[in-house]
């Protein structure tokens, strides 16, 4: 199979989202990989396989590559004798962070009707925020953690005992997120967060929750992921994020009793099914009291999750064809010809 | 000011969208029009605004125009002499229902870096669907009608007492919509719902319900529109639907209190801002026991409610002005080159 890998984008994980697809030729050995880089201009580039590495793009060097044209069914490269087609089976969505995860590149590829595995514009939209997220859960029945919430204008009071965490809404990879242990360090972690972003959720800041991740789609079946325990300190700051990033060889499984493992996975399988078809998610979920909270909703999770998975590339072909398709609107102008008909009579 | 008018699209409301373009060449006198149209299979094609009528469409002769590639910045003819761009201030987003209202032209704009007039796409992904208006009404406070929610596959129970309204979450101009009278016509209701979308809202039907509609934007100061009271039988169906789009001469003003008045024009601002920044919106409204309950925000009204404004045509030109931007993110590369230069000293 020929996959193309689309990454960059105009994103604070820009550099995380290179290092992912780097991560790709480690781990998609059996497949084709064509790469189309989105820059921080958002100009499309096709980058030689062979010569992937961090300094092409930190370089600018990878403007000597072709630049690329999105059109109905795919990129084209514009020479000489017209336009030429990139060849590829699909589109893998590799950018973290906003065009990749806010709905922009699934609103483009749905619109130009290329095939792409990522979440679809409505599923970008609702996990890429995380207040949506919540409502999201809320009306799937998924518990959460209890939160509050803030517009940059808003006053600046919270109600919920200290320590909290704060967190912009749409953003990933811990950029601007604290830890908040009194009310005389609120302030502050308010100016950080609202540097980058105008809103921000707050919630309790639970010293050692038990967390787990499960990452999985669905193509003719449920392919689950083994179930990971992060081990991690306070939270992973945004350098250590950028190494998680890179990770290309299987975890263990979390020791984990059978009942918890189905709850996890019956959560999973709620939040996925039907909206995120067509994607492969990373759910975080802390375990509070026996329940499963749902944490946060990874859509582009750090290299594709791959380490969770046995047959990662093998799943990504089956994905490949089981990718949902917009309903099909056939336009007949039936209400057009009803009134020129009319008036021709008149 | 030269308005490039954006309408057609991949929609049931494919053929609306054209009645409201050319609605827009008697209501925008002062402007220069300039005409983008989306076909069915999604090329954009410029349409001579001299020669602008719905047979143009009907017949297949638009296809006879230049068309167009979307690229960054604007849409360009590609010629023999290379690429030429084509020429305007602001982008008016007209394409109602899916493409336009559900945030892919929102996307589309937004990741090319082209000055548009539309909701941007977190609030047309929530907006395009009534659960999650639900959802976004519930966060901020405001009241909506009552509701159940079934997906396709959901057992058909509800238990709410008829007569109930049933309503695809994604569709506009009442397609799809049914009212239900007892417990015998549901099953036949939800059939046809179902076969324009794979989820359905439940609202109790109220007979005789007060309306009330508003529109509005906000540029350096809030522009409302007067408030109009809809004039209705049970509810419109497509064909009035289809001429209500084409209206084009001021209504009259209901006759309201001044308190009811302030209060709905507060609830608009709360839905408004920031939320719909750099649009245009009309909130359709239910007074039930002095409450002021959300029914709907029409993201794209018909004709884009024009007539409920004393200066459209002004309104357009301050709001392309006051037109929400994308923080720019900064991309420095800086943690590959920390990465490199640990590299080079090991």
């Amino acid at each position: 199979m020929n996959i193309a890998i689309l990454f960059g984008g105009s994103s604070y994980e820009h550099e995380i989202s290179i290092v992912s697809a780097i991560t790709m030729k480690k781990v998609l050995q059996k497949s084709t990989l064509t790469y189309i880089f989105v820059d921080a201009n958002r100009a499309f580039y096709l980058v030689d396989t062979e010569k992937i590495n961090s300094k092409l793009f930190s370089s600018g060097e990878y403007r000597k590559g072709k630049q690329l044209t999105l059109k109905k069914g795919g990129f084209f490269s514009e020479g000489m004798f017209g336009s030429k087609k990139v060849e590829f089976d699909v589109v893998l969505n590799l950018i973290h962070g906003r065009d990749g995860e806010d709905g922009k590149i699934a609103a483009l590829m749905t619109f130009f009707d290329v095939p792409f595995i990522s979440p679809r514009l409505e599923a970008s939209a609702l996990s890429y925020n995380k207040l949506y997220t919540k409502f999201l859960a809320q009306s799937l029945g998924v518990k959460t953690v209890k939160y509050e919430y803030l517009s940059k204008n808003d006053e600046r009071k919270i109600t919920m005992d200290y320590p909290v965490i704060i967190k912009p809404v749409r953003l990933g990879s811990s950029i601007g997120v604290s830890i908040v242990k009194d009310a005389s360090e609120l302030d502050y972690a308010l100016d950080v967060a609202f540097e980058f972003d105008t809103d921000v959720i707050i919630e309790p800041f639970i010293e050692g929750v038990k967390e787990y991740n499960q990452a999985g789609c669905l193509t003719d079946t449920w392919e689950l992921s083994i179930i990971e325990e992060p081990h991690k300190e306070e939270f992973l700051d945004f350098e250590k994020k950028y190494m998680d990033f890179s990770r290309d060889s299987q975890v263990l499984a979390a020791e984990i009793a059978g009942d918890l493992k189905e709850k996890i996975q019956d959560v999973f399988k709620k939040i996925y099914d039907p909206l995120f078809r067509g994607s492969i998610i990373r759910c975080d979920f802390f375990i509070v009291e026996g329940e499963v909270l749902l944490n946060e909703i990874n859509p582009i999770p750090g290299s594709m999750a791959n380490y969770l998975f046995e047959d990662f590339e093998g799943m990504l072909g089956r994905l490949s064809r089981h990718l949902p398709k917009e309903k099909n609107i056939p336009i007949e102008y039936q209400y057009i010809h009803t009134i020129q008909r009319a008036k021709g009579k008149a």
